[in-house]
């Protein structure tokens, strides 16, 4: 009586087919950590303190250090094997495990090494990347000052060429030029790349050339800090207290002229700069664009964690009981709540959207990536561009939608959700900083809206507007389409036109949904577009009139990577064979979007893309979608393909 | 150009009027916190272990229990000084503190003390109190079970009486019955406070009488857990970790039977059970009533966290630049960025809202329970009922709303937020069990929602369906209103009467605003009673029927509570005789309403209270409160008068 299953639970069958489906290219990879990753010496423990944390991190790097993982993010000419989706892939398993073996991974391979053997000569990367792969040369990426984080081209740091000596001098100025919050510093790290600002010339008259990398020895081979150098410890963090973030400072460190990652920016002996790449702007965008595998690892990261999170919670709630149903003796299994539906499934729907996303954004920066390194080349700069945009916009959903749902997965769990022991306060608490760290979640929004008006203004501003944003937000789209599926949906899309309907369809069938998602983001665009004009006129404040937008630069960001992964969610379904699965999908992908309408239907109703009463309908549609995967919650678990040795949670059965 | 303030910052005067009107009733005891409080011995210690975290949460208590605070919240006849409203105040306080100790001096004094105190006997009185009070004998309060935390009328642990013996035998029966979560028990308490069934009579014709509560020692003077008594660790927990939760079971524990907290339900040595209140269920509710002090508690802990999250964040977003404006070379500071208002001061003026709204409960329950106890009695059981749902009400409100702003607060701080030195680390982990524990939220708002019901089914029934809802909607109201200036509001709006306006002052003036969240309300709960009568016809599966309003019921309960809550912010606007801090506070509690609207616009859209075009406008009104506002931010948080050396945050300057 308390539950009406609308249709049998999924079988092993269908389980199978959602797993090999997330799976997606590198399932391979995947299958791999699952058969190699051992719970016992991966999960993280909370009855250790900080130094036993970051000693038990260290000892996990060296495993992988040992395994085939570290080495295929790398040119094969260094001993890697260039595999960079293997790669993410299989960082992104690594967050089923501590997350602070995640972030320290990630900032010595991916950051310090993608730093190298992106921004490095070739002498550079054979002579470092070995001894990178191998963890014999641990280090560190020091990007963030304590007074500039997301406004890197604003570093304080300045690294100044003396020719006297052919030696870079990197200095720290002030308290706020310190490189702060730099994981690593504070234990393990042998050397830095440290992002400075760049000055040749004689001292009267110095020449700047913007911020480079600089690699900087921070400590000998005992772990002694070297001189001039000052290493704090940030001390215990919210979570992630496996990593030893620290705080550097340099006082007139001298290092050799060659120590200069000089790929996009060199000196010649007697101070000459130069460049493969004129503008400045250009140059400093470039360099920073060779950093896009870092966001794209933390979404990956985010999405592991927040399955692991919807594993546990949707487990428990299939365990627990609490209270009895009227006339009844028996007590209810707590997802047979509608309030816990409601806080567990959306979410669920939510996690596999941005798992397709993920999947083809990793597939389309393999591409992109490979592609570009076989001839050292950046490749074609707009696919590039794209490429940053999509990563941004993705990595903003996923570590929100992280945040959001790791925290309602706690509070799902009760008293029980907030014992370590249960695995969900490591998850909340790692995870956290997600929203900040590689780009803070607001300001990449803002890039990717900006993107989308730059597009716009440069390229098609004698268009009239209608015409002009249907075809940005049509071009701007292929970035993904191209790599997936899903361009036969957007072609049915362009089929069936941009006619509104209001009988309902809309929401329930994919074409009709994508159409909802599409116009939106063409209309928030165009309005912004509009709005924005205003502060290009002269003696406008043109600061005040972006920041009296904020509001909607917001939202036309997020109105278009929200149309991006529906866009993967409906290609994943096309191409998945098995019909159970393919069902349990699609009724998965209408539960994503209803409830993304309902978050957002005050807007549908203010701009009459749904009637007041259709509106109101909506909730009672999610509730509907709700009861219907109720009974298929566990299969749809199942399929995230997390080993039960994995979850690290003391109550589940 | 980056700033343009409306108006000139605050006056200290403002500042000093508004700390005036957030002290309340028991300013005094506020003011007498803020001269007695040591920082250095009372905030958190991020680089302690566990234990030691405990040990020092001990040795607080042990400072505590030296003060007069310990004392205020029990009968003078017990040695305290019976001033509720000061007790719960000065626990208030306590949150700006290390919220363990805000939660292990709440275990100890309010729940295990207030349990002897409010049901047990004159002589259990006389003899603990005092012992208590000085923290002679720690306790717990162990009634949450493995398996049953909200559902406390079916947990399983039996207290049975053996008249051979004249003792109570305690048994854990199962797993799911061992008491869980239990604050005090893995360390520091000696005596519990056991609930658990109690059963008279021979052994094959057993006497159930519901739920009790049992003095039952666990540990003896020298900290050794006692025969029969099993004690586990919970561990280490996302927060509160300076108090040592854990689980008990007990294998036939005797007691003698005196040990019984016997005020609502008593045995006579040959085992025959007696009671004041003949009906169960009603015996049930009233026992558990008098835990109600324990919700206002946790909710006056919240609120004060909150606004030491806000000061934290406010204060560094007024200090820290980020990229400068176009055309400028001066760095903007955060708190001038449109977004990172949106973020910060509608919280702030939410936590405004919700701190006056406490303020009126607490001075509601120290007249309802300083008048009940001069006679023993319950007093006015409507009175209580009401006081009870008004507690539950903002107790939801209040600890979401901690979870939402601290995170908030936590992400605009950036990568700087998420240092433990920063202090919000701590404040997001100790409080985020607070939605949880005395009452989940969810159920509270369930319970919220079924009182107004009840209400409304037993009392009209015969009424024509919209003339009972607006008589049950006034009289619950009443419970507030009596309590404050809000009577005139409440008078002026039945001047008014129901009528819509959809012109926009309903958005800006007072009235209109109160005049838009009561029709709300109304028409929310008038909507649920009528789709709830379904549910009463014979056949009908009332659970079904239940779980599918879920939403409805929800959204009911919260309509209901933020009136309630805007009303006691009207009043206190209303009480301010200081005309800058009138203004500001005007202003507020518009940005408060208007925001408040944002979120929940598409109701008012859908229910033809706003048409789409002013819908749409509410954005923009809330952007220009926020604009408005600025300058003024810092006043604001210091009115909630926060000391410097309090807020912990190594960061500001």
């Amino acid at each position: 009586m308390t539950t009406t299953p609308t249709a049998p639970a999924a079988t092993s069958d269908t389980v199978a087919a959602l797993r090999s489906l997330l799976g997606g290219r590198w399932a391979h990879v995947r299958q791999q950590a699952r058969a190699e990753f051992d719970a016992e010496a991966l999960l993280p423990d909370p009855a250790l303190t900080l130094e036993q944390q970051r000693e038990r991190v260290a000892e996990q790097m060296r495993m992988l250090a040992a395994s085939d993982h570290a080495r295929s993010g790398f040119p094969v000419e260094a001993g890697g094997t260039n595999d960079i989706g293997a790669s993410v892939t299989a960082f992104e398993m690594l967050g089923h495990t501590d997350l602070s073996l995640l972030v320290k991974a990630g900032v010595h391979w991916g950051l310090f090494g993608g730093a190298v053997s992106n921004l490095g000569s070739d002498e550079q990367r054979r002579e470092l990347l070995p001894r990178i792969i191998s963890l014999d040369l641990p280090g560190c990426f020091a990007m963030t000052e304590t007074g500039h984080g997301s406004d890197v081209q604003s570093l304080g740091t300045t690294a100044t060429y003396d020719p006297a000596s052919d030696e870079l001098v990197i200095n720290t100025p002030d308290r706020l030029s310190r490189k702060d919050y730099i994981g690593g510093a504070a234990r393990d790290a042998r050397m830095a790349v440290v992002f400075a600002q760049l000055v040749t010339g004689p001292a009267d008259a110095p020449q700047h050339h913007g911020v480079h990398g600089v690699l900087v020895p921070i400590r000998d081979d005992d772990g002694r800090t070297l001189p001039g150098v000052t290493i704090e410890d940030c001390g215990p963090k919210m979570g992630l207290n496996g990593v030893d973030n620290g705080r550097l400072a340099f006082a007139h460190v001298r290092v050799p002229r060659t120590n200069l990652l000089n790929r996009y920016g060199d000196i010649s002996p007697d101070g000459t700069y130069s460049s493969p790449i004129d503008n400045p702007n250009r140059r400093f965008f470039t360099m920073l664009g060779t950093l896009v595998r870092g966001r794209i690892s933390v979404a990956g990261g985010a999405g592991a964690a927040t399955r692991t999170a919807l594993a546990i919670a949707i487990r428990y709630a299939e365990q627990r009981r609490q209270f009895s149903a009227p006339g009844s003796s028996d007590e209810v299994l707590l997802l047979d709540y509608r309030t816990h539906q409601r806080r567990l499934l959306p979410a669920l729907a939510t996690s596999y959207a941005l798992a397709f996303a993920q999947n083809d954004l990793v597939s389309l920066m393999h591409d992109v990536q490979t592609g570009a390194h076989a001839d050292r080349d950046v490749g074609d700069e707009l696919r590039q561009r794209q490429l940053e945009a999509l990563a941004a916009g993705v990595k903003v959903l996923a570590t929100w939608h992280a945040t959001h749902t790791i925290q309602e997965c706690r509070e799902a769990c009760g008293g029980a959700g907030y014992l370590a022991e249960n695995r969900l306060p490591a998850l909340k608490a790692d995870t956290d900083v997600f929203t900040t760290f590689e780009g803070d979640n607001t300001v990449l929004l803002q890039l990717v809206a900006k993107g989308l008006l730059t597009s716009y203004r440069d390229a098609f501003g004698d268009l009239d507007s209608w015409g002009t944003v249907k075809f940005v937000a049509r071009q701007v789209a292929s970035a993904v389409v191209e790599r997936t599926a899903a361009r036969t949906l957007a072609q049915r899309l362009a089929d069936v036109g941009s006619s509104r309907r209001d009988d309902g369809d809309d929401l329930l069938d994919p074409a009709g949904q994508l159409r909802l998602l599409t116009d939106r983001e063409t209309h928030v665009l165009e309005g912004l577009a509009r709005r924005l004009r205003a502060a290009a006129k002269p003696g406008a404040d043109a600061f005040a009139v972006f920041n009296d937008a904020q509001d909607h630069v917001l939202l036309a960001a997020r109105a278009h990577v929200e149309r991006v992964v529906l866009e993967s969610f409906l290609a994943a379904i096309e191409r998945c064979t098995d019909p159970g699965a393919r069902d349990l999908l699609r009724e998965l992908c209408t539960l994503h979007v209803l409830s993304g309408v309902e978050r957002d239907r005050a807007w549908y109703v203010e701009h009459g893309r749904l009637t007041p009463a259709r509106s109101r309908s909506v909730t009672r549609l999610v509730n509907e979608a709700c009861e219907r995967l109720r009974p298929h919650a566990r299969a749809l678990v199942d399929g995230f393909g997390i080993p039960d040795s994995w979850l690290g949670a003391a109550f589940l059965t």
